[in-house]
């Protein structure tokens, strides 16, 4: 693709995007999204991600009920901030958590186990290293689409009834949902602290 | 960057590159690298990723040491592989594995807790959402500029050793070992199974 985005500018340009606009989004868009995941490395080339794209409106109500819940649940009401850039995202917060099911796309970033697994194994470094580098991707790709999105977990908190929503097997576990759209709101660049407070030469 | 490489090419041309040459790598671009890795997401913009990046010829060697010992306990001695493409993935672990303090950069991906995590939880599905998104960040950027890379855990394997060789503290945990370079063979395309396999649409 020739005029595709460059891979810098795509990166340093990835904010999360949580406001959505309820327009339907292509299917080859979608197909796009989840090649793109699929090009991520995983542990042995197990090549064992499976994805979930969810357009139903009942099965989008469901998850954005298990996600009300959770956070209620981790949050309760939390007050007000007074902070501007903590008020801006928590009011991106109350928004995505209010209009979920109104996002049209919902994306559930599965692996799947040739045994049912452990819980601690399914939640284990090893195989969360063979979902999340191709949720990333996901997301990269969706900024270079001009589609916006954002990782989420709490939708998932309560696994099992998660599962039973889904229809997953016993040997498929969810790891991250993530609400796919046309943004509301502009993209642009993320703000970081400066690398020098995260790097260590040779040692700690 | 005017110049740079297209989003999409990157990400299917990102190959684990396992066979480096001994060059230094110019400090300007492992910098680059973190860089790109911080633009990842964390969970609640928590911002916790650290790195270690590793030139000290000794560390590094302790570094490889721990990694044949867990390739060891993990794998024995294989047998060969009679298919050309698992024969081929079979050398470039076994060079990986012999020549590991050969490659000029080892940089270490980690997180940083408020408090020393239950073991559970600092391995588990949250956490490693903060980590590994920011790993596929540095492999495509380590690809884009021209450099050889791919995540490995196996010199992790035995943790409270690897924590004391590199110093982390109690609440600082390992996650992956990205060997990092210029690549003695070609960047090319990966190969995947057709999505259609790995997708479902609204449920399983």
């Amino acid at each position: 693709m020739a005029d595709e985005l460059g891979i810098f500018e795509v990166m340093f340009n990835c904010r999360a995007m949580r406001r959505i606009k309820p327009d339907a989004v292509p299917e080859d868009l979608l197909r796009r999204l989840i090649e793109a995941a699929h090009q991520a490395p995983t542990a042995s080339n197990g090549q064992n991600t499976r994805w979930i794209i969810v357009r139903d409106a009942e099965q989008k109500m469901k998850l954005a009920d298990l996600n009300r819940e959770a956070r209620r649940v981790a949050y309760g009401s939390p007050a007000p901030a007074t902070d501007p850039a903590m008020a801006r995202r928590q009011a991106a917060s109350k928004w995505h958590t209010d209009n979920l099911q109104e996002v049209p796309v919902h994306i559930i970033a599965c692996l799947e186990f040739e045994t049912p697994p452990l819980d601690t194994f399914a939640r284990g470094v090893g195989t969360g290293g063979s979902v999340w580098p191709a949720v990333q991707n996901l997301l990269l790709a969706a900024r270079a689409l001009g589609l916006g999105a954002v990782p989420t977990t709490l939708p998932l908190a309560d696994r099992p009834t998660a599962k039973e929503v889904l229809g997953l097997p016993e040997n498929v576990e969810p790891y991250c949902l993530i609400p796919v759209g046309y943004p509301m709101g502009n993209f642009g660049p993320v703000t970081r602290r400066p690398i020098d407070e995260i790097v260590r030469w040779d040692r700690w």
